[in-house]
């Protein structure tokens, strides 16, 4: 099944109904989706404008990789429902099998959340050069990227849960920290400089 | 435009094109009415399971609401878009009509904020009554409607910004840090309940 296909009213049903995929992962991945569709509508609008002709290239640039992202993203949300599908198939074959499966269906967020990493240095830049106009769209993306790193850890620990691999445990619980304190990092670094555009009520 | 009648690819291209709407409002709504889905199916699969059956009725009064609460969230999508559009057509117009305008634009994204601090009540149950086996879900669910809380939030802020009467101020300041606490409060005694399930790894 190819989510993006999906009206998102038909993806909302199938995720509410009594069936285990798609489930949280690629709903995640979807998510991710749609905060790199708001990077790239920011840097679609200061693409062109006055006063920004020094980030052109640079906002060209960000378009790109958001687009590419989304792709990815998509893919990664059919291949998240595959991988839980391996692993229910799984339960009822080998433990070997089953080892296979839960590393492949603990892999699939991870790769959700280096995507987001990377949409968590495009956002610092947008925050930095892009159109202060549209400075509240790029906080959004902001916060629904570090959701979907909160909501795809969890799919990675509840899958390493059942692996017996210490050597892959540890090498996915390092990568996990370091990924997250790069989109902790993004995350402070786009709110200390858009907060006082959009937050000075506060 | 009803934005759940789109399919995800389409509803992405139009988030990310150089157009103003649909922006991060009404993103926040369709991650919204996303989480709402999660929260479904994990009522979904506390019913008629076996352990399960006192909570039966809970279940199904979850799942009734979750279901009004995504055609809400659609609608809201929409009324985020419409609102922005009129605070664009205003800025032509009388400061009467902005004015109007601002406060209109200002309480689409609280519409969603009330909707995510129910959200997160029924989470809470699904967290205490809720299958366990769809522990990752919940606390999905629960991070997604946490995020969509800061992306309104940011938006009814946004708005704010621009309205010059004091007392509508105050009021929707006030009523946002009371949606606030209630869905922070929903947040930490969801993670306290469920992390246990998921993040003994950590």
């Amino acid at each position: 099944m190819e989510i993006e296909k999906l009206s998102i009213e038909e993806f909302c049903n199938k995720v509410a109904e009594r069936k285990p995929t798609p489930g949280g992962g690629a709903v995640g991945s979807i998510v991710g989706a749609l905060a790199c569709a708001l990077a790239e509508m920011v840097a679609n609008f200061t693409r062109k404008k006055k006063g920004y002709e020094d980030f052109e290239t640079e906002m060209e640039k960000i378009v790109e990789k958001m687009v590419e992202a989304r792709e990815k993203l998509f893919l990664l949300s059919k291949e998240d429902m595959e991988a839980f599908e391996k692993v229910m198939k799984a339960y009822k074959s080998s433990n070997e099998e089953l080892q296979e499966a839960l590393k492949e269906a603990a892999s699939v967020p991870m790769d959700v959340i280096r995507l987001m990493k990377d949409l968590g240095h495009e956002l610092e830049k947008l925050a930095e050069f892009g159109n202060k106009n549209l400075a509240s769209d790029t906080l959004n993306a902001m916060d629904l990227c570090r959701a979907v790193l909160l909501v795809e850890k969890v799919n990675v620990l509840v899958n390493l849960k059942g692996i017996t691999d210490e050597k892959f445990i540890k090498e996915m619980l390092e990568e996990l920290s370091e990924q997250e304190s790069q989109i902790e990092g993004s995350y402070r670094r786009v709110k200390e400089l858009l907060e006082g555009v959009v937050w000075n009520l506060k």
